[in-house]
């Protein structure tokens, strides 16, 4: 028995597993969540995170407006599950001459570290990158250095420092539909020059084939960092895109420790399998409540909708470890 | 308030707009309209125009049959909405010299000019071009030559002459999935010859960004000619297409008035997300009522069903107004 | 009417045309029989082979694990429906030093030939060929040399020797999502060594313009071997996968006697219009009843799941000659 | 003996056939004729067309200057050889509304016409279109509207008009490195307005197979017109043009009357095997001298310098009819 | 010291290696032996095999004449580097139906088998195979089965059985400028029909990352079949094909014992930088003296001529056991 | 006039401008000084990087070895032009965990700073990244940190620190021949850690519309730092490299003074016309004497050869003023 080394969280959605599911996670019953019927004027709302936040959450929201550009929203909810998303994009103030500039923002995590609410996104920046702000109080949002250089689309802070810099995954990209990519792991002593850059692990097999990324911040288990994360196959109709997990290191994270060979969930429902981009599965956030090992998984369908899915940290780990590869 | 300045109609299809609905523009209730199942020898019917005619209405139907030849025939319906579709394929007589043979034929237009219907269509000649024919009774149809050069897939005559001369909106493309495209205008003083061609207006931001070509044949109104467009995207799945609208300078149309950013509906239904072509809303035909304001659009859903949308001249103008880019 | 000339299998599973069906094939009303659901350790279940064996049948089964490696499976069922799919893939052993070792293996076809079942499918080594074994009992299974050098993806034997040899027709590939493929004649004197390479026929227009290639066993009839096979289109969203059918001269199978132009049948219900690859309808196994001409065809819906559609020879054959395009 | 009817030029530049050439065609000996070196500015001068022209010639020469600004300029010479190029683009004057903004201009044409010399060129407006222009002087120039909506690369007038109309044969293509490319006919009455587009002749096998597109103006013959076209091969290391010749109906040129399967001349020589665009034999421009047969052919070498070739109409046709494909 | 065990041929074409050479291979010092110029209807002569042959030598050549029709011409010498090369395509009869319809025929080898000169090359038959044939005499020639299925560009026999069966190296490739390949080994009881295929070895790094292929027959050493063959690498402009070599198994010719990571020689000189494709050195023929251990290579240059370089099995065995990658 | 404000280096290589040449940059008249031929083990040697060291030069120099892998190597001179190349790969001892595998390294740049020489480099990192080192004597050399993730290319440290910085000019690339790139600025406290990351300038016309990257270190001048790049331009045969200039701002290097729209120069001579990879003119080092304002810049000829081109301060900026398109 892995232990979920997260904090309480004891009021996180949550359901059961299905008495016939025997699969390491399962869908919530009324998904979708958040459909574009939610957001007055949006084509899309997907690629989305969640942190607890006083009494109940907060979130970003990557929300495609019918112009499709595409920015990040506010929500709020008392549940985790009814969100009231914002009429207006989030706007930040920039740190230290950071570049505020806005082309275009998607795919945000949110994680919580000492302090304060960090949030990073694809940035548009002559291409896209990772941009980085935080916030205390998802009303006043402060924005910093971009982490990269173009070209990147999926950086995750840990929820820690690494020693004694921020960490981050990564995976670079080029400037189109990428059809590569692998995570790489990058150090920071002060969240605005990035280094030490490190290949944590590429593609694989089958469904991981064309290209990974992290999903949402890792969490830390007794055994190690748990990374959900997005796996790609090039089909000939198509991308594909599946949730796999591995385990990395606690104190060297870029050395993976254990990953599945088989994915854990991918688009099966209506939701997944039809929308503006059909069969896509996409983790970006996560909610969990340490103690009892709950795991509460928000993931964009089609890039139309936002889903939740429900795993507890032995379910997973059991499957990584039963279909480990390294 | 804007005036459409097109006949009286008062017997078109219409449905009031959804309680609940705060878009411009909403689909008929039972859509679609037309599927393969109502076309004995069809694979599919689609992206198809039409027009009052007689006390009901007729149209010209995009049918590709079971050996996917794709061919254009001729429809009636009392009330625009349940239509019988001929079983055999235009046959057009050539007039002086005028080419008739066969390569292929679709995605047709039809406009009502001074004493005729005219209508115009993707005509297979060595290539995609824009055939141009007309009838008087929607029994015997007389074919004129082409409109240009290949290669070309949509081609959209005004339904007055501007100026002295006929006026024409197409899209230039290339000889496969053409992955660009903008809107031209050419003029011609009898139908035969064309010239005076000017760039109308191009792709722009996400979901037009990869082409644009005109739909159904531009509306008068007293702030200039409605335009109803498709805009296409390309996603790492393929490409989507959307219908936005613009506004044309009456007497010089390749002059933009305004143009929206946000396009006004796209593929959202079953019956527009999955089919032959996922994703595909292509709005080909028109009816209108002039005094009411109201307007009816017939479009196909994935390329292989027929469907209707209503606005009326205000919603839509409105809308562009609002979020005009010009 | 044609004769079909295979063995009598009155316990075949079947469902008359319904009333109101047109069209030379119906799909049975519970499709799909197999799903993913059905197959505990399964990403899909697809592409597969059936034949009558003992008191019922018996097949070969596709079935992609989570980790999406493609494997083939034995399955059994009393009624041709209802599956039994078993947990391990097959497991042969090598005859005269043939090659057993296994990269991939996908897309399984099963003929009876003289007193053994054989089995061919697309076997990965270096690149997909076409692999090949037997078995008596579906329990012990013996794998011959692989018929070709890569790269082809279908190898389908006739259901005897034409001549004195054994005879395949197949659709040489490349090594990714091919986008050519027209079907070639081969034939052996052992099965270990092949020549004698015969084109058949090859792409076409429409919906049979990307590839061609053979789907069940062909059947012999009185008017020459009945060859199902796939077509396939490309369109801006991808390939989609029908099927059609053609007769070819039962003394020389090389000579396409005739060929329709219109396909069969084609992705239209759910199942086949999504899944894992949208649009795909591809049919691998057959069972007939000869004296009454019945004929089920087993095809993969969307590359996920498997279902039956029915046809007799007659419909067929009078299909084919209407539409024959040679 | 076939008849070149073009006026005489007896001081045109010319050599006899060399001695131990058993080829239709010979180049010049001192090859190239122009080279960057000649033209200040230029990073090259290539693909350009030659008139007769008071008591020497007159032309319109393609120079890309060190931007690589693709534009064209006039260049005089008293014996067809040496060049004397302006230093500035030439600069038109529009009629009647025509559009005179320059984008890019390349690849000229010049032929006379009853009073004047007319020009064509490859013009960008919204993509390569035919631009079209006139001049009495070689100092003032005239622009007419663009011949056809976008794109198209090659545009060359009759050099007199068919029945009553004005002609040109042209080559439509996308609006990058063209993969494909067939020619076609068009008429004018007016040279506004074209139309009565016809397919003339398109690819064919190995040196033509990719695109094919005019050269230099028809040359009327007695046995009709004689085109010199460029076709091109697509090799595994890119494009390689050739120049190949056809004879078109006098008066209905879109009749091929003969065709060669083989290339008269392609690139051999240094200057046309390496260079901006290696292996690029490209003809623009003509002199002949019709009481002696004798023609002068102007072509760009790897876009980057002049070339001259010589042939006489009967060494021509004798190979067109000898290779005749027609 | 190594053994070629290969017959003597004191007569062969031979040059000393220069003082200064230390590379393990030289070109002949009047290199190209063979031009367009040499072979009056050509555009091109290249890709050619040779064989001693009574008192002298003939050989299979590659002319592409100038409608690059590609066929293959006998020729005869006395030395092996003057040629005289026949006028009219090699004319074959059919053995026991064997197909003999030309499409193409290109890449031809010659290999001398018991008591025949057994020739190979590239066959156009619905997309490239292996075509064979053989001849006593170079006057008649004879043509078997196509060895293959398409698509296959390099068929090279070994010049005695293995074991009991005929024997061949082959590199599948598909139906365009194949961007991949590797080299399979394949055996025949009688030369029909072939089976037991076998991977020998595929693309490794960098010059020969793209695609790798047999070039000349193997020859027989005491310690392997000595095998040059052609590696491809592909950089911004292109294909750049060079030769490397291999060493395999005397009696199981698919086990590699050394291949050299480096290659032996590669395009350097003008006429193999420049031509119709620049940057290709492509072995097709040897002729070799076993006792001296000398081997001349006959090799196409840049697509256009032919070139002959010397070698002896030691510079070559020692450079490959030097860098064997094995 | 322009100060340049580098070191004095009188006895730099130096040749006065051709009386004829009205080009503001000329070739060293005995170019290439570096040919295969003078580094015995390399199939090529180009795009190297040199500085003035003791009383001579040293540089770093790509050498691709006959297995094609890429390396850099140290070289010595006295005089700058006639070069000894190490047998020997450069051997790194890395610093504080630095990485100091190898996969591969090429087209080094050299940068004196402070108290010693720094080299950059593509390194090979799970992609091309840029890798860092230093020595102090060109004998002993120590590796740091990767600049950053993968995908980059072209990584050029300013001569001195940006504000308390450390600075660096890149171009961001994917992970083959990348069709795109630009220039951006990125700065660090420590050389280990990068951020600020600012875009300086894109593509933009013809012969620099596929992509841009720094070469040499900038230099800097009274008016700004100069900086030498390289532009691509892809045509239907490749791509083309030439090189032009900008000029940056001294204090915020990411904001462009001025900017040439023509090139300085680019392939013109058979070296730099031909060779492994045709058509490239890419210069890495430079050379120059402040107060003669002269400037020797070292680059690459088609991928193959090493040639010097020399200009002064005051050409370069006139030319750039001249053509100046900010």
């Amino acid at each position: 028995m892995a232990n979920l080394l997260t904090p309480p969280q004891p009021t996180m959605p949550w359901q059961d597993r299905p008495a016939d599911c025997t699969r390491p996670i399962w869908r919530y019953d009324a998904n979708p969540i958040l459909t574009p019927a939610d957001v007055p004027f949006a084509n899309s709302v997907f690629n989305s995170a969640v942190t607890p936040f006083g009494d109940g959450y907060a979130g970003v929201f990557r929300c495609d407006n019918r112009a499709l550009q595409m920015d990040i929203f506010v929500g709020f909810s008392d549940d985790g599950i009814n969100w009231e998303i914002g009429s207006d994009p989030i706007k930040f103030e920039g740190v230290e001459g950071a570049i505020t500039k806005k082309e275009y923002r998607y795919d945000p995590r949110v994680v919580y570290i000492e302090d304060r609410y960090y949030i990073s996104w694809c940035n548009g920046y002559h291409g896209p990158t990772i941009g980085l702000g935080y916030t205390f109080d998802f009303k006043t949002f402060y924005q910093l250095e971009n982490m990269f250089i173009p070209f990147n689309r999926n950086g995750v802070l840990f929820p820690r420092k690494i020693g004694e810099n921020y960490a981050v995954l990564s995976r670079p990209s080029d400037n189109g539909h990428t059809p590569f990519g692998d995570i790489y792991y990058s150090e920071s002593p002060d969240l605005t020059y990035w280094g030490k850059h490190r290949f944590v692990m590429g593609t694989d097999g089958a469904w991981q084939s064309t290209k990974i990324g992290p999903g949402p911040c890792p969490l830390e288990t007794d055994e190690g960092w748990l990374l959900f994360y997005h796996g790609v196959i090039t089909t000939c109709n198509g991308f594909v895109y599946r949730m796999g997990a591995a385990l990395l290191d606690i104190e060297e994270p870029w050395k993976v420790i254990a990953r599945g060979s088989h994915y854990l969930i991918g688009p099966e429902e209506d939701y997944e399998r039809t929308g503006d981009v059909p069969n896509v599965f996409f983790p970006c956030g996560v909610i969990t409540d340490g103690p009892s090992g709950r795991i509460a998984i928000y993931y964009g369908g089609a890039d139309t909708v936002v889903g939740i899915a429900f795993t507890d940290v032995d379910s997973t780990l059991d499957y990584i470890w039963k279909h480990n590869m390294v």
